[in-house]
């Protein structure tokens, strides 16, 4: 199976196992909004990464390395559905149509946020209890990369603070979920996470840079949600420090960075060619709006 | 140790861990709502329950009972902050002070539960691996009587349907977190959960009984948050049901009903005699508003 499969295949059975639905009565207008907010998928790019790392480790536990992928994507929407709210970005669009709190209500949004990293956690502790060791360990990781003090709760508490730290603001907020997403593709395959640390905090670099750069080259349509948000929000952003040509030159840089830290492994080859396509797949080419 | 020293410690253990104070740096004014949020601490009534519960299963594993204990306090303590928030309730005091929104902002309100839900999975995924599979299962009961689709979540999310379920809404908004305590508490010393999921639906309703009262007759003063708030929100209500002395009496039956369900364990009597006290506590005796 690609791993695209995989990924929608365990992401439909965790939203579904949310939602509940031949189990009792449950508020519709919620279960309605967790599917809501995880569709349509889009590139799955932190799963993707996990799988990756998982197969390049062997993947010997195919079931728990679809857990480890699918709870980053659960926690990875539940962070956008709570990054739009009014209160943060007070965004009108996220993936081409309204975001949760326009189409179900501000209340809503707030819960299927919470639901969502809930669920994140649950996938994991749905593991087989022969898997009990590795996946206690996952939900540790995803912990760690998720909440306080270093995860992305405190990439976006930065927000609120009047002197912020960069280093830690960038790697917690965009870093922690790659960091997340090569570690515990890693761990689920039972390797140990710590090599693979170095190799999701590039590539979380990578996507900031060519987050800053889209944000500040394309227009709305192109993006699916709203253009310029940094600027607007007086955001740090590496196009602001570095200049557009100097932005793209950096993002090169951080991925050959991250290709040369790849650990030693049975998929190192492939893992590093699939870094290479999203790299060129991250570089701007065609930027509409100036 | 007594039981709110045990629950203190590791309280003030599992907020330092995710405020992260020795550790790099740090998002300060999040980390400072974190602990805003989870203090005073008042009665910790669902882990009282929940390491009552563990000495009366024999409590092999106090560290991990602990752990238990303190996830159910930290999601407790979120789902009054975002229940708290503008969206939902709008409420300004809780605890006898400023609501962490008012007190520290909206976002950082927002942020806060997140964080509090994600520390109360990384207390139980901090026990040692020698615990691994208890563990695992004491982070499904969590996610199951947190979340969606049977959680305090959906019990939130009742309130935005327009057809309300009421045995589903008070079993998970208010019922959840206390069969979560009795299971977890059961779990943690080593006992299958299932039978005591019934102790707990049934001290849940009690205390679903015991607040409706308290929001009916009492002031804000006396709650240290703002009173009658079941009217001006249009919730269902016990007392708007079946009146106050109905209501009374619904809650003793209720505590009875509690008593009479508790598995037999070697802690049996104590624990009837702590759902007693619970009861003369709970029984409204002195109104100051009617």
């Amino acid at each position: 199976m690609d791993l695209s499969r995989r990924i929608d295949k365990a992401m439909s059975a965790a939203i579904a196992h949310a939602q509940g639905a031949d189990n009792g009565a449950t508020p519709g207008r919620l279960a309605a909004a967790l599917n809501y907010a995880v569709t349509p998928g889009g590139a799955r790019i932190r799963p993707t990464i996990c799988l990756s790392v998982a197969l390049a480790c062997g993947d010997d536990r195919p079931a728990l390395a679809d857990r480890a992928a699918i709870a980053l994507e659960l926690i990875h929407c539940a962070s956008l559905v709570h990054d739009d709210l009014p209160a943060f970005d007070n965004a009108d669009f996220r993936r081409g149509k309204p975001t949760v709190h326009l189409a179900y209500s501000e209340p809503l949004a707030v819960l299927t946020g919470d639901s969502l990293i809930i669920a994140a956690f649950d996938a994991l502790a749905g593991a087989p209890e022969a898997d009990a060791m590795r996946a206690l360990r996952l939900v540790r990781l995803l912990a760690h990369h998720t909440g306080m003090p270093h995860g992305i709760c405190a990439g976006q508490g930065w927000e609120s603070e009047s002197r912020v730290d960069l280093r830690a603001y960038h790697r917690s907020k965009t870093g922690a979920l790659f960091m997340a997403a090569t570690q515990m593709g890693a761990l689920a395959a039972g390797h140990e996470p710590e090599p693979w640390e170095e190799l999701g905090a590039r590539i979380g670099e990578a996507f900031q840079v060519a987050d800053d750069l889209r944000d500040a080259l394309y227009d709305e349509r192109a993006l699916g949600k709203p253009a310029g948000q940094d600027a607007v929000n007086a955001r740090p952003s590496a196009v602001e420090e570095l200049g557009v040509q100097g932005a793209i030159k950096r993002l090169q840089d951080i991925l050959s960075g991250a290709i040369a830290s790849i650990p030693s492994c049975p998929g190192e080859a492939q893992l590093a060619q699939l870094v290479r396509v999203y790299a060129e797949r991250m570089t701007p080419v065609a930027p509409v709006r100036v």
